[in-house]
């Protein structure tokens, strides 16, 4: 056991999810979960992932050792402020927030002295929301960057990289700034770039959504799938990780410009080079183990 | 039996899967390769999906009743021109490039009288290239669009349907403009962003390829399988299907300027409205049976 209560608030994939793992693994003597929509309760209850349901996150957290802020966000900082007087000495407070700089700002002002807290982004997801869709093995395998506040206990960094070890992650610490930033490369930008072409097909009056979905295989379906995440969750990504998200938004525009005039101009040099280049970090992909080389793109043959 | 001989003109991926898929359906009496690197061919001579491989187009084509030409697009023009004097009366030529309208226009020209030229798009692919990379199963379940010439006969046009049934295909016949345009959006300008994409993150100084490769999962890998597409195949695609791709972009960089705008000015309303509507498209792409409903983005759990 690595800590005797952990209150979750929030129950969807995330939080629900980690429930399943930390039984999996046996690493919490208790579990008690909370969530804002009573429906959400009521199906959390009823799977029975938690020990025990609660009301508020002010009950939630009283005598919770590890309290797991897992909502969107934008809610953090008034849950913050909520349970910042209740929270137990010695506790460690995390997030699972796929964001780290607007967090630790609206966290912090929070939590009082005598309890640590460390962010942590456990990078792993589905396409599906709520607390059904939880499974205990979310996690394994996945990366965790945890971020931690200058002041936090190293002794309840390390305690806290166990517990996420223990729900089958690999963990690695990294700078605040340096965390939004390449998570705008690797995630945000993806993200929003998957869901403009997805709501530019969805808009054409030429070509009908039932001809997109039927021939959707031939690359258009590779973009659906992120397209198709939470969009509480990341509305709240984009407004809070907006430096970084434009940055890399800017970089890719410039980029697309460029191809878009070489094939006004029909430079097939400039295409074929830059074609040629992208094979690469596809390669390092297969070979750092991150997904499959299986062919037929990873689908079970689209029937 | 659908066809006494079919000669296959370039023996990559699409060709040498077609040879499988024919023999695998018994519907070719005989299957002649031939492709323009000496290496291709001596790969496919010792691979066996072809009963005989031949140095030249010319002599592939000598008294096949079906001709395929499978190359990348911009080549097809060439070889049109190469076996137009040598193809046998009643024979039908088909191709199997991603665009219509350019290789209508390139090859027509050189098809003789009595002879019908029927274009086929089989939608299908991986991000492999070559005669290695060919297996019996591509078609199955995908579709082909097929484009003819105004002037081809219906009966060459229903012999070519069912030798695409038999290989596993479902055939839908389209107007050639249409064609290019759809593809446009299902295909063309995703693997451009995607392409993109990954050229973007490969060059950024402050984050680098290995953190890149090392945390796609969070939605970045969804891209690299589609940019790691041949590139001279892509280059050609890009060039001759031009102004439909560049359309698609254009609706594309316009309504990511709107994304980027509302993230700038924190418009949460119009993300969630967005990317709420983008689900849709997904869940209809999964009812179609184009994709399946799996949880962790299709992938077998990223180890």
């Amino acid at each position: 056991m690595i800590y005797q209560r952990v209150a979750l608030i929030g129950l969807g994939l995330i939080a629900s999810s980690m429930a399943h793992a930390m039984r999996r693994a046996g690493v919490a003597g208790e579990i008690v979960g909370t969530a804002r929509s009573a429906e959400t309760r009521s199906v959390a209850a009823e799977l029975g992932f938690c020990d025990r349901v609660v009301e508020t996150a002010t009950e939630a957290v009283a005598g919770a050792d590890l309290v797991v802020l897992a909502t969107p966000v934008g809610a953090m900082g008034a849950i913050a402020a909520e349970i910042g007087p209740h929270l137990a000495p010695g506790a460690t407070v995390t997030d699972v927030g796929s964001v780290k700089r607007a967090v630790l700002d609206a966290v912090l002002p929070h939590i009082p002295e005598g309890v640590d807290f460390v962010g942590s982004h456990p990078m792993a997801g589905t396409e599906h929301s709520g607390p059904r869709s939880g499974f205990a093995e979310l996690f394994d395998n996945r990366w965790c960057l945890m971020v931690s506040a200058p002041e936090a206990d190293p002794k309840a960094v390390a305690r806290l990289t166990r517990f996420w070890n223990a729900l089958g992650s690999n963990v690695e610490q990294m700078d605040v700034d340096h965390h939004d930033l390449v998570c705008a490369v690797v995630s945000h930008a993806p993200h929003l770039i998957a869901y403009t072409m997805v709501g530019v097909a969805d808009d054409l009056s030429r070509v009908t959504d039932s001809e997109v979905i039927k021939f959707s295989a031939a690359g258009f379906r590779d973009f659906t799938r992120i397209a198709a995440s939470d969009p509480t969750m990341w509305r709240d990504v984009f407004l809070t990780n907006k430096d970084a998200t434009l940055e890399i938004l800017g970089r890719f525009t410039e980029e697309l410009f460029a191809l878009q005039r070489a094939i006004r101009l029909g430079d097939g040099q400039h295409l074929h080079d830059y074609f040629t280049r992208t094979r690469a970090i596809r390669r390092g992909i297969i070979d750092a183990g991150q997904d499959t080389d299986k062919p037929d793109f990873g689908r079970s043959g689209g029937t």
